[in-house]
């Protein structure tokens, strides 16, 4: 089931620009990726669901030219946290006592460990680690995308601080890290669409440790 | 359906050592993670699946003596390339050639493209950004667990360079970033189990540019 939703997607190279994705669809994927786990439960990234006309031409010139960014209804831009402050942490661990409405000792004491360590670091590295959770999100935010039959394209072929400067980013902490186009493919204007995904073999993928 | 999955899943913090997961069940997860898309269709990570007892006891002193490497029955080693080398590019630039069974002018310039770049670039570059996509594999691989039915935890808790040094990566250009352990949770022993899952509200983690 699942397996069969991932040999259906694909990045698609060309949208048909008239095609609109239904927003119902479009709030099952971005709930999805709202709920992807991330370390310590941070959540360290934010999306930016960019779907003005004029402003996802304005981000074509940023991302090489890359027609999908423009002709993609819904332009999702994943922006992780440029650090991990001790707001932000007491931030989320705040929420979590509150949502769950009570105070717990192991979990206080998990947050003196995390504001230890987090926020005393280089920002490069929190930033890196804030990144790669935002591509869990990714991973789940694609595959939500193919159980909705809606294409999407993820893509990392932008200029990250040209795009952080259009859509106000760094002002809000955040650093644009991966774009997921959603839209409609349009078959004839698109190179993929009709040639074979290609994967390493599992026995070039996998090792077994029995 | 996709997101009823998200909703079960959590981060199992103790699992029944006493439970199996089926090879056919462990097999699905895995090819999920293959299928997984990655920049430029390179694949840069690999697994390594833990399931030798004596391993799986040695790597929990390495990951702060959390009891889920030992006690799930499956511990999946997430490995990223070390770095994108020419060899590497080539690799699988050959690969997608043979599969398709063609040669493609504008593949073949994107190749020349990517070897231009990737591996002139600082190595330290290059690892963090096979790192981000082998975390578009593990959200996937989550996922994939959650559809089986299976319990997963994924941890970062872990000293890289030992468990590198266990493994035997580093001679084959592989640094661990990321564990995903198999298996089936202890309720009685879990204290994660009953609690809330907790992330925050749309409307601080999405925001809509119309």
């Amino acid at each position: 089931m699942l397996i069969e939703k991932l040999h259906w997607r694909y990045a698609t190279k060309k949208f048909d620009a008239t095609k609109v994705v239904p927003e119902d669809k479009v709030e099952r994927i971005l709930e999805a990726v709202r709920l992807a786990p991330t370390s310590s439960g941070l959540q360290p990234f934010e999306l930016i669901v960019v779907t003005n006309p004029a402003l996802r031409q304005q981000m074509r010139p940023i991302a090489s030219n890359q027609g999908q960014v423009a002709d993609g209804s819904h332009i999702v831009v994943f922006a992780a946290w440029d650090n991990y402050t001790e707001e932000r942490i007491n931030m989320m661990f705040d929420l979590v006592n509150e949502e769950r409405g009570m105070v717990n000792e192991g979990w206080e004491a998990y947050r003196k460990f995390i504001l230890s360590i987090y926020p005393q670091r280089d920002p490069k590295v929190n930033f890196e680690h804030a990144a790669r959770q935002a591509y869990i999100g990714l991973g789940i935010g694609l595959t939500a995308a193919a159980f909705e039959h809606v294409d999407a394209t993820p893509m990392e072929g932008f200029n990250p601080e040209q795009l952080d400067e259009l859509l106000g980013l760094r002002a809000r902490g955040l650093r644009s890290v991966a774009i997921m186009a959603l839209g409609y493919r349009e078959t004839e204007g698109d190179w993929l669409v009709n040639l074979e995904k290609v994967r390493r073999p599992s026995e070039q993928f996998i090792t077994r440790m029995a």
